[in-house]
């Protein structure tokens, strides 16, 4: 059920923990790694996430039953057209992208019809970036996300499924829709208003700030170009998310104006109750 | 200048760690606490924060030179008038209070002319409660915040800004409106923007949050009831800080709309360098 042969595009963090997970926990299956720059390439041949590595695309795909797309989302469709010529039949190509609706969408229309497209969202990861960085247990125990369409292909979902399982990855379906509005909350939102919160302190205030402060505004370290690419091709959801954050914080305002003190009581306490829950929910997580 | 009989009102984690540091940092001075439940101050004891208790406030503050109120804001008012009766000529009342308008107002007209007040603020503490979390360090190398204001004794200030630079202190000085201004935009807002972002998530969504979401939402964790109180005493500065934080927003909207990528790019950055200096000034404050 898992590769013999393994090409991972674009060997940044997460291309590179999954070169260095899948060279240590599938046996015989070679990772070929694709890359335009060459100092980039000897870098993750260095360090042990590929067998070979090439930066053109017919010799790094034209052999492999699965491809790994690692770029920023912004790149994706180009990559699916620029692989497209070269696959094999029977091919299944999935990708690590933040948003799933569009490059889904894509990798069903740019693809060959001999060659399968299933889109993915391992959870995984951290503001460090390059190959340099890459953990063998970087996908071990977290989540990924699976996106099938009713025009997924079974047995290449089949296969992109057990490959994150054997990267010890825990699995999640849903759709590429609800993906991305779901994502929106939980990931593009807090990512924009970490953001926002930085933005719009006086300069005078900033030697003021604690370790709260660094602690809210962490996820805002992020590569800025990345973070471009999936603003813009979730801006719909973000929107939505951005809205109804609003619609919460006006709630507030109206407590505060009103200095309802037992409702603002309420409105504190169900938030650190809330998050209190998820906190624990994680702790059992991390002990299964 | 450092007291020889300092009271501590209100014996919780911040209280308990005055004392433990007192006991520790000064030579002869005796240490006092006040608390409204027996056990609380049995347990004071025990770990070596104070060196008597009382549950009444005439033996608990009459011999002091240095009285610190640690009780939530909501409370200090009420304090206050219990403690003006019985303070010995020349003593001098401080606080920790999160917000500082309000209690040096208050410290002015209730307090007898023989005493005076300060309002202080050290920036240290937890999202941990009680006595039984109190540390002798919590409070070495972290900012405390005094602010006097033209009606503010000279002696009574100096008194109080060497009592918290021998506890380790760094000082800083500002108006008490300037303080609740710039603590709304830096401490207050991230509080309401976390509790916000917990609130407006879908129970579906919960599962998928990581450790992004969970450090983005750490400071929502903490106890409502104090934190309605310091939202309540601000709430014109919290109300101004949401404005301007929504404005920050719009921003950000109209990008999207617009799908300015590079003026996009430009906001994601510059939060993300803005952040990365501020890391590296702490990181400084830190070898010093």
């Amino acid at each position: 059920m898992t590769p013999k042969c393994l090409s991972i595009l674009g060997v940044g963090l997460l291309g590179g923990s999954i070169g260095l997970a899948a060279r240590s926990l599938l046996s015989d299956c070679k990772v070929i790694g694709y890359g335009h720059r060459k100092s980039t390439l000897e870098l993750a041949l260095q360090v042990g996430a590929l067998d070979e590595a090439y930066d053109e695309f017919a010799p790094a795909v034209r052999d492999s039953d699965l491809i790994i797309l690692c770029t920023p989302v912004g790149l994706l469709g180009q990559m699916l057209q620029n692989i497209a010529p070269h696959l094999k039949p029977g091919a299944v190509v999935t990708d690590v992208g933040s948003t799933k609706r569009s490059v889904v969408s894509d990798g069903q229309r740019l693809l060959p019809p001999h060659a399968h497209f299933v889109g993915s969202h391992p959870m995984a990861g951290s503001e460090k970036r390059g190959v340099e960085f890459a953990r063998t247990d970087l996908l071990r125990g977290a989540l990924c996300i699976v996106t099938p369409t009713p025009q997924t292909d079974a047995s290449a979902l089949q296969q992109v499924e057990a490959f994150w399982q054997a990267m010890g990855m825990r699995l999640f379906r849903m759709s590429p829709e609800d993906h991305d509005a779901r994502l929106a909350d939980i990931s593009h939102l807090p990512h924009a208003v970490a953001a926002a919160l930085v933005l719009m302190q006086e300069e005078a205030s900033l030697h003021l700030t604690g370790k709260g402060f660094l602690d809210t505004t962490r996820i805002a370290g992020g590569d800025g170009a990345l973070w471009r690419d999936i603003f813009l091709d979730n801006r719909d959801n973000l929107r939505n998310s951005l809205m109804r954050l609003r619609a919460t914080m006006d709630r507030l305002l109206a407590l505060l104006e009103a200095q309802d003190a037992e409702a603002l009581t309420q409105w504190l306490d169900s938030a650190a109750r809330r998050r209190e829950r998820l906190v624990q929910q994680k702790l059992k997580e991390l002990d299964q």
